[in-house]
């Protein structure tokens, strides 16, 4: 395989902001290497929507790996806890929701780091966002820096004077609006995408948890067309 | 299941340093959560070995959970690469093993502070060493410092001002003679633990690994019989 230099490994969740943020990594002439876990989340749907992404973007490689976070619990995502549904701003803002998965940016960036390293790769993209955060501590600027700081001693990178692995956070002062923006300046498909934590077996989403409202305000807000099959109007 | 408060989350390879480590943390009253991972290591025998430490030590429970680092591949240990044999101090000092596993602890940690988290332990026991590191970036003081600054900034801890999880070294400073000293005090039967990076599948230990020579000579230099049975003299 003949890989356009440099590279760089983008963390997917077929989601609209990794999407994005793949996209526009893309569009700086990195040769893309997507990274997917299957996690046994509720939202095991997003895999497919990960693969159809990566086709889409025409990726280098996509690797889908597969993490046993259910051993640990702790997530409305993982264990049999109720997806909350029909919040808004001011809810999503005030705590840390039952959808947070304990520590999952960092065992996830952590094999980023990983992989970065096996590949040569000279970034690591992540499609994080501090606007609409929705509560979450391991999206926050200040949690991405200390990663960084880690990531430079942990690596061969780190002892050996390589030039280090940086970690990317297009999106992070982003507004939804202005990321879906973004996304179809640079022509992206986000009929492709899929946001929801409580979808149907079959992936239609559900329209009311956390995640498919920021989507929807997000293309209101941005004036473009959803193309969303929601469940509930 | 009734625990006795604190909790430790203790990273168990079922070796000499870990199973050491986790004596300490248990002879400060501490209830130990031992984490192991099978990540298709080479050793994997190892496994059985910290399911015997964790009995003999009493852990309240003992998780084994399965990671899939051969997707990531760059390491002997996981990968078709030959595991250097009777190498001298001066060699393991010199550079980073084909042994090493790309961001290992960092992923390996990162699954501690998960499962902290969800435990509400106060506390991630590690047992590495910067006297015998044998050459990976991942086992150096600066480099756990780094970790339990992003670590402050990861978590609910982080957020809802609880205390923070504490990553804990008590063997960083140690040779392995003092470390081997310091487990036989404690009761700790060496017979248990395993170190091989490249046993036979029956668990026997090859004798010529960088961890057999670290270990052999550990033994010797504590002047205590070595219980550990070795293919090569």
């Amino acid at each position: 395989m003949t890989v356009r230099a440099p590279k760089a490994v983008v963390l997917s969740s077929g989601g609209l902001d990794s999407t994005t943020a793949m996209a526009l990594t893309r569009n700086q002439e990195f040769g893309i290497f997507s990274l997917s876990f299957d996690y046994g989340q509720r939202h095991r749907y997003e895999l497919t929507a990960a693969r159809r992404v990566a086709d889409h973007l025409a990726v280098e490689r996509h690797l889908v790996v597969r993490i046993d976070l259910e051993a640990i619990g702790g997530s409305a995502l993982t264990d049999d806890i109720d997806v909350p549904k029909g919040r808004d701003a001011a809810q999503m803002a005030s705590e840390i929701p039952v959808t947070y998965v304990p520590a999952r940016n960092t065992i996830f960036l952590a094999y980023a780091l990983a992989w970065a390293e096996v590949l040569a790769a000279e970034r690591i993209v992540i499609g994080v966002n501090a606007v609409d955060y929705s509560g979450y501590p391991d999206c926050r600027p200040e949690y991405i820096a200390a990663f960084q700081a880690m990531a430079d001693l942990a690596t061969r990178h780190g002892v050996q004077g390589r030039p280090p692995i940086r970690i990317h956070t297009p999106l992070i002062h982003m507004t939804k609006a202005e990321i879906i923006r973004t996304g179809v300046a640079l022509g992206v498909d986000y009929g492709l995408t899929h946001s929801c934590y409580d979808p149907s077996p079959e992936g239609a989403a559900c329209g009311r948890c956390d995640s498919c409202l920021l989507r929807r305000n997000g293309f209101a807000a941005a004036g473009v067309k959803d193309p969303t099959g929601y469940m509930a109007a």
